[in-house]
């Protein structure tokens, strides 16, 4: 296949619509489920989509021999939302190819483009040698951006079916341009929902305001108490599980490509503001937190509207590392807020998605090979070995359920916007994942 | 005319979606200024419309004769936005005539049906009698709820058209069904809109998270400083100003039907709570505070979105008493938000509408005249003196500007959820309203 064909796929995939948490796309994953299925069949695989009870699962596989090793290829093809949709610079599900080979849509990086470029590896290895160096199985859901609620219940449905020696996964980050990376941890996530409701209506603010708390207030009190002065998080009983940061790690982060002065300009913050004792980047990759990924209440049009609103909505998130339990820690923070919360209002919090931390030890045989693949994948550069911030919940899964440890060789360069408006993907990643997929499975299967 | 005509008029006045604050409803408003001009001529006195840099202002007179005293009608044809639309149970400008001649209407009650009530009484006294017994002044706008921001430049420019002894406004509400109420005192208000800014763009909270400021975060714990643990307003010197409360009041107030159980049917809110050492009823009247009326940022859509996101705003008011000033209390809330913004992100505080608290001595010979009419209009009790908790910020320019006092007549019930969903006026109130201000232009012409 030339490199255009290669573009025309991706762009192809890229125009679906796949945003998983929204229900009214529901036919758009359906729709690029079977795309991919198609893809896969044309490529020489033999492909299968599952439904689920909620977006389809697809799997892909060569023909297996006895005897040789087997690795599952996961990735996703759900995307996250665009809004705000004003802040695109071009249409999220009309690809733009710019300069510099540089492509611009939803799902670009995360995870059209990653894993699509080892379906093409794969294709490529078939169309020269008539088969893949091992057995081969894709794993590619529809759900990872709300948390994978039905991929565990799939993995324990279809274990003997998955059954392999390694999971290898491009859904991470790469330290630089051209600089191979393994990702050897991620942190968990825990999800939480919380409303305060207080009147059964909107109120006008001066004929009520002073005898009635006001839903707003009191939920941006009772989420104010979250932290202390310093930054950290202060819900009783959160860190005690929290392994510390080992020297060696300390050491070799900080001789990576990663400055404040970077992190400062990819993030376009005024300043850094990292707990005190750790680096930004070691609060990334290796600090737990709380965060406020939304808070609404009352009214927020053009002007003024002077109401106490009946309610008011919070959307929070747990950012965990080894050994924090997601299911502790949920269990912590709703016992937090219905301790901080007043009377006078009612109190709602409902557990979201959750997954834990994962660490991998860089030193073991598939790491191994995953660094020499790297290595001649992006040569030149010895393979960084990084944590990632983000979480991917199903990595701890493949272990609980399949046993096995996965291989996290990521794409997605530090400016790729994910989960932003303009995500990108460049050309040049696309083309060497490719590559990297053919020489991963070679490496696998020495 | 009949009463079927008096209801088509007021059914045709509020089809007009006549909200100041929304830009896109610019035409509507000049509708409806026109309508109510046209209305006034046909009732037999000269109109004009004043363009105004915002929405016109109506007025109408009758002709004046000199030794006559002049009352000037205040009120206002513009209303508040209708959101969340999908708690009407109709539609909120075609107005339904319900069980017991309830009207369901946006501006049903606050203000169309009030003014209205005035205008059909001149119409009716001029119909009968070929004159007012005054000289009387109509001066409807259209910008009450958005603060009023063109009027007091409006009274200065028209200062000696509109010269006049004393300001009649029917734009508050009755303590009850059938018993006239004499409003004097009201809160004064302070707006104040507020940003957090932080990234330049919505970031991954997992691989961002930890290392950058979150700006919901932040404007959540900044709003938290508002108020301490107890209720009571936090900013330093907001109570310096604040004038007790008298006791014939307090034991005044505690005689009227207006029971902690009435307010909480009322709000519907699981409890009060009202500050340490006063009832809600005085909070509400005669207490100051901090309201949130807004507050977004971040994902607010179905299931989750992990970012950090790049902003947060609030909406905050202040409900002021005599004698705080609205200036003083807006730089101070300013002073303290920014003494409490930590480093990290950026902090924009923007000066909304204002208007000071208003209070008249029941006992001046204008109020007597108006008590005489209240008595006349709902015979049978005795009215009562209230004060209010919203806001009329023209109050206090009427005695800055004009130099004279202003009556309050409100016809608005308790339930009639203005500002909130399913706004209602009733029949009766209406038809009372009709009456009242014929005995009321007789009683202040004696």
């Amino acid at each position: 296949m030339t490199r255009q064909q290669h573009l025309d796929d991706l762009f192809a995939f890229l125009r679906i619509p796949s945003i998983s948490t929204d229900s009214a796309r529901r036919d758009d994953l359906q729709r690029c489920a079977s795309w991919l299925a198609e893809k896969f069949t044309v490529s020489g695989l033999r492909a299968k989509l599952h439904q689920t009870p909620g977006h389809p699962v697809v799997t892909a596989r060569n023909r297996h021999r006895a005897g040789r090793r087997t690795v599952l290829i996961y990735g996703h093809y759900d995307v996250q939302p665009v809004d705000p949709l004003t802040l695109w610079r071009s249409d999220p599900f009309e690809p733009a190819l710019g300069a510099g080979g540089v492509i611009t849509a939803r799902g670009a990086t995360d995870n059209k483009g990653q894993i699509l470029a080892h379906l093409l590896g794969a294709a490529e290895s078939i169309a020269a040698d008539g088969d893949l160096p091992l057995n081969v199985i894709f794993l590619v859901e529809g759900e990872e951006e709300i948390g994978s609620p039905h991929l565990a219940e799939f993995l324990r449905a279809h274990r003997a079916d998955l059954a392999c020696d390694v999971v290898a996964i491009s859904d991470t980050g790469m330290i630089e341009p051209g600089r191979g990376t393994l990702t050897y941890g991620l942190r968990g996530i825990a999800c939480l929902e919380v409303t305060v409701s207080g009147p059964d209506k909107d109120l006008h603010s001066g004929l009520f305001g002073g005898a009635v708390a006001n839903p707003l207030t009191v939920i941006a009190r009772l989420v104010a108490t979250l932290h202390d002065a310093g930054g950290r998080v202060a819900i009783s009983g959160f860190y005690d599980d929290v392994a510390p940061l080992a020297q060696w790690e300390r050491d070799a982060w900080s001789k990576l490509p990663l400055t404040d002065t970077g992190l400062l300009k990819l993030t376009g913050a005024p300043a850094l503001a990292p707990e005190q004792g750790y680096t930004a980047l070691e609060c990334t990759w290796g600090r737990p937190t709380a965060e406020l990924n939304g808070l609404h209440g009352g009214y927020q049009g053009e002007g003024s509207k002077t109401v106490i609103p009946a309610d008011a909505h919070a959307k929070l998130s747990f950012r965990l590392v080894p050994d924090q339990q997601p299911g502790k820690i949920l269990s912590l923070a709703a016992a937090h807020l219905r301790k901080h919360c007043p009377s006078g209002v009612t109190l709602t919090v409902t557990p979201g998605h959750s997954g834990a931390a994962y660490l991998l030890d860089p030193a073991a045989p598939f790491a191994q090979a995953a660094r020499r693949a790297l290595t001649l994948a992006f040569p030149g550069k010895a393979p960084a070995l990084v944590r990632e911030g983000g979480s991917i919940p199903i990595v701890s899964d493949f272990k609980k359920i399949l046993g096995v440890d996965t291989l996290l060789l990521g794409l997605a360069l530090p400016d790729a916007r994910i989960h932003s408006p303009n995500e990108t993907f460049t050309v040049e990643n696309f083309e060497a994942g490719i590559r990297l997929n053919q020489i991963l499975l070679r490496e696998l299967a020495r």
